[in-house]
């Protein structure tokens, strides 16, 4: 077995003003910041060019659907090109008329578009409205292999599902990415997910035992206020990196590689699952 | 739908000595305390009878088994009638010469024998060498209609098997129990499961929304240590209540089921779940 290295792994917070430019803008320094304090993959929130639009319906906003590849992905294979560094790229996708999918492309560090992800997991609620813009994903759960790891995006609402996660480990992930982009319930004022988001996805990790960045967005939008808790966390489930304001910011992790193949030697998951007794989790309820 | 109401539930963490007949009469006067404190569904931890044996290979160990329902079974279903609760017995079953399992019997409030399950994810480490003694499970994830709740169990190693707990979600569990035995690991002393443990557990709750109770047994045997640490937690992931020493001590705490359906009426993962989409987790690995 190959051995692998240490990958520092950064993962970008912002706030989304009514302006896309500024907010792709501020999305690309904050990326060559990343890239000049070394970080070699740069991850930012989900759909980070604009305002979280699912809070309300509004045919409109198909508008703001974008071929991938496509202009965004474009301009980021430069940058990725330019700064040496792998990209990850989340944005709302125009496939054909009436067909707009939540993906996020994987642009390698030579400027390569290696493919793109399409979210599978649609949530519904009040102000979560996102059956009505995102058709789900159709492509399975990839992986791509890139110039400083082998690495998975699930996007938000997928990182509730462990059937997810358990896929992309099966398919060789070292570190899963999970831009999101999750905040305030309208419906439910008292509840605050952050701790259970946290958990949740740590938990992944560690039934996994591999690397998780989970990337939120922060700030007020209308009447949602975004959390951030932005994190990077180890095999073991230790977290590496966090995000210390609800503002701006850049969560930056050296992750080494080879704690993969530790854990899983001592913690031997892999081995001892039983496939042979999982054929119920296909089904949506066992009566 | 039918309105479900609180069931108070107590787990029960001790430590085992060399003698089984004081480990048994210990549990009993635990679980007859917990009674007495208003507990309706109570557990011990895994194989709770005797020490830990697995850190050895001795063929005269195979002996310890004994037939489920049988002596243990048969005791604990008096106590249960006796005290009006659901009883769960972890212990060492003998099924046939030669096939033993590591299991767990559910006795109802009426002293009824409602059934069995055999651990289906085993082991195997330096002093867990549990693959020598148990036959990995062959009756799948089977849940329980008690008569305080519909419960399921799932033992040890199976706790960090989000397919599991998954499957008795999926079948209407609404409390899982992880009756444990886990420590140090001889292997690699600075490794500290505590955490991981907690975490993985508490994210079935969350990912499943519904309550967990972990009992993990405490004490030194041998080159071991038990680290306990044994929690009930809700479908929020929060902890109701956790054990406050590394000794014997029961765990307690009132669970509200309609939290369940509140949280999944609130966070929709299984109206979501792509069912189509998870056919590889049936694959020990993708290629």
């Amino acid at each position: 077995m190959m051995k692998k290295g240490a990958v520092s792994v950064a993962i970008i917070q912002q706030t989304c003003s009514e302006d896309q430019n500024e907010n792709l803008e501020k999305a690309i320094r904050l990326i060559r910041e990343a890239a000049e304090g070394g970080a070699k993959i740069i991850c930012p929130q989900e759909l980070f060019k604009g305002r979280y639009f699912p809070q309300t319906i509004d045919v409109k906003k198909y508008d703001w659907a974008e071929p991938v590849p496509g202009p965004t992905t474009e301009l980021f294979q430069e940058l990725a090109k330019e700064l040496g560094v792998v990209l990850l790229v989340p944005v709302y996708e125009y496939a054909m008329d009436g067909v707009y999918f939540n993906t996020a492309a994987v642009i390698d560090a030579d400027g390569t578009y290696l493919g793109k992800y399409r979210k599978n997991h649609i949530p519904e609620g009040p102000q979560y409205i996102e059956k009505y813009y995102f058709t789900p994903g159709d492509m399975g759960y990839p992986v791509f292999r890139t110039r400083f790891g082998k690495i998975a995006i699930l996007i938000c609402w997928d990182q509730w599902f462990p059937e997810a996660s358990r896929i992309v480990a099966l398919k060789g992930a070292d570190i899963v990415f999970y831009p999101s982009a999750i905040g305030s319930e309208p419906d439910d004022p008292d509840l605050d997910t952050s701790e259970p988001w946290i958990t949740a996805i740590r938990a992944h990790g560690i039934c996994n035992n591999m690397f998780v960045a989970a990337v939120n967005r922060v700030g007020e939008e209308g009447e949602m206020s975004f959390y951030g808790c932005s994190f990077i966390s180890n095999p073991w489930g230790e977290i590496l990196a966090k995000a210390k304001t609800r503002d701006d910011e850049i969560i930056m992790a050296e992750c080494y590689l080879d704690e993969i193949k530790k854990s899983r030697d001592v913690l031997q998951f892999h081995r001892d699952r039983r496939v042979d007794t999982y054929g119920e989790i296909l089904k949506k309820v066992i009566e």
